[in-house]
């Protein structure tokens, strides 16, 4: 049933490594679980994650799931005390744990780091899901001294848990995961920090546009200064890279009378049209979509009853947005369809009474 | 019907101005069109946003809804041709404008700024709507020189198209409209340029966070180059203290070692919370919702089935928001409801063969 053969230990039985258990165990994988906390031990073991170590354990596979700031550790001492098996980790930062394995002697050769992109979920044992990585990235991030035999190892615990894989060098994954999720955190978070300032008043004008920019704005500090510490090379080039962009704009604003001044500021514009046209949509297709927004009463069921007839129209839905007007008692639903689908969809909606707010090609 | 008596002329016949129109002529105002552009003008006229001028006009209330760079010039115009009426306009900077007309010596006693906060779609007549400002913030910005008179005219013409009215000083809605609308775009235009050098394997691992904090980076060039120079001062002083904080955060990063180089980034996080926590929710509340994340299979109609049955559970949706995992033939439905109404539904839909694949208080 399973591709992963033989024992596997999961070490640190938060959400990522209890998830992984949970996924393993239902593979029929015999899943080795251990926390340095008894008590998290305990509630994953409770939860169906995997077992308690026995004597005569001989795991093939390590996976190590503990905060970023402790995975090169502990890491390190897995290598020492598993002497022939291959050892993976999960922390969303690569290179700088090889290079800290390789400075310490480890025996990096046995180590394969990899990256799950999964798990905004709130923490701990009892918050672990055996379906967390369906769909999701899984980034394998083999370095020199691995075999391709190692490498098809960790490809197969990701496929037995239902991510998707992708291969990337370590320097390659820090850089590219600092592009697309580490600079976003922070760029979210100081424009967030912001309103700390703002009269209720101000925050009251608050549209979709400034929700959605500042929404991950919300994410654990704990956490996040572990990954951004972690990650600092690549995050302060980026930033950095991003600031010199910040800067230009704001000198083409301070000084609108030189030449060029307004040309600056619609580049930058423009380029971000570029940019975020780049971003795959839904199933990794860079599909564009035509947007029709209609207008939904706020009573339980409404929406519901908008789907189920767009349904019935046989037009499948690629996305859906609710936008809320404050102080309205109903929303708008943006729902993205293929383009050939949008007139019809219109006509055929307007013939059954909804309100069309909006259309965007 | 209306709260507005007498005629209003309406220069500008594009989204906003031809909206304008037809939500007043629903309320039986006699509304006179003018455009600068002859086709304009004729297609909002067949579209029923207006009638043409004829001699004999008076109007009482003037509004002008042209693009920002030529609102100074069309107010200053309208003031003069019409001597006894009241003029406002609809553009997202209003400071400027006001600076500009004493300037110039127009009557700015008859002169009273507004800004509906609405018209995310596409231009022109075509794409008006009756209801684009329905329970949408109205930005009503008076000055010294204006009369309670004046301002009762502008709320009335704000609450005949449905919209909320909120009261400002110009220079106060320009500091808010920086930070909530202004600095979140230029914030996510820069952020989405550094996309523009990325490999294709690095944006396709991007998250919902990347296209949450993007998504209005697609926003058009053109117009927001207007508005980002008519409100240089306001966003420029609000991108400064951004780029304070971002230095702060930068340096932290770069000098690791630093006593307290930890604490600054954490900080940074945690005032990002703060922030965020600020913005209010839907209907104006700033209420805190639980979120469940379900699985839905992507077939037209299961999101519809979905919702069907959470309807029928009498649970109200706060907030729905999808999520696409790369590759994956499902979704991720997030759905916010009241605190109270979390477990139920938990139990309920997973008694009904739902895959819960979280739970956020």
């Amino acid at each position: 049933m399973s591709r992963v053969t033989g024992q596997v230990r999961v070490v640190g039985a938060g959400l990522l490594g209890s998830s992984i258990g949970l996924a393993l165990r239902a593979k029929g994988v015999d899943v080795i679980l251990h926390d340095s906390s008894k008590a998290t031990l305990t509630l994953a073991v409770d939860y169906g994650a995997g077992r308690r170590t026995e004597s005569g354990d001989a795991p093939a596979l390590i996976v190590v799931a503990v905060p970023p700031d402790e995975t090169a550790d502990v890491v390190a001492d897995e290598l020492e005390s598993w002497p022939s098996a291959l050892v993976t980790d999960v922390a969303s930062v690569k290179a700088g744990i090889l290079a800290d394995l390789n400075r310490r002697g480890a025996d990096t050769a046995r180590y394969l780091g990899s990256h799950p992109m999964a798990g905004r979920e709130r923490g701990g044992p009892i918050s672990a899901r055996a379906d967390l990585f369906l769909g999701r990235p899984w980034v394998i991030c083999a370095h020199d001294g691995n075999t391709p035999d190692q490498q098809r190892l960790i490809e197969d615990l990701a496929l037995d848990v239902g991510a998707v894989t992708v291969e990337m060098a370590p320097d390659e994954h820090d850089r590219s995961v600092a592009l697309v999720s580490h600079v976003p955190q922070l760029v979210s978070s100081l424009l967030a920090r912001q309103l700390s300032g703002a009269s209720d008043k101000a925050v009251g004008l608050a549209g979709q546009g400034l929700r959605d920019t500042t929404r991950i704005a919300s994410s654990s500090p704990d956490l996040w200064v572990q990954i951004l510490a972690a990650n600092a090379p690549a995050v302060t080039e980026a930033l950095r890279s991003y600031r010199a962009d910040l800067d230009e704009v704001i000198g083409a604003l301070e000084n609108q009378e030189a030449a060029g001044s307004r040309r600056t500021v619609a580049e930058a514009i423009a380029r971000g049209n570029d940019g975020v046209a780049r971003i795959p949509g839904k199933h990794g297709e860079a599909k564009r979509f035509s947007t029709i927004v209609v207008m939904v009463v706020d009573t339980p069921g409404e929406l519901a009853r908008l789907l189920t007839e767009i349904g019935e129209l046989g037009v499948n839905m690629e996305d859906l947005r609710l936008e809320h007007s404050p102080g309205a008692q109903f929303g708008l639903a943006e729902i993205a369809v293929l383009p050939e689908a949008e007139k019809k969809l219109v006509v055929e909606l307007e013939a059954r009474g909804w309100k069309i707010a909006g259309e965007q090609a």
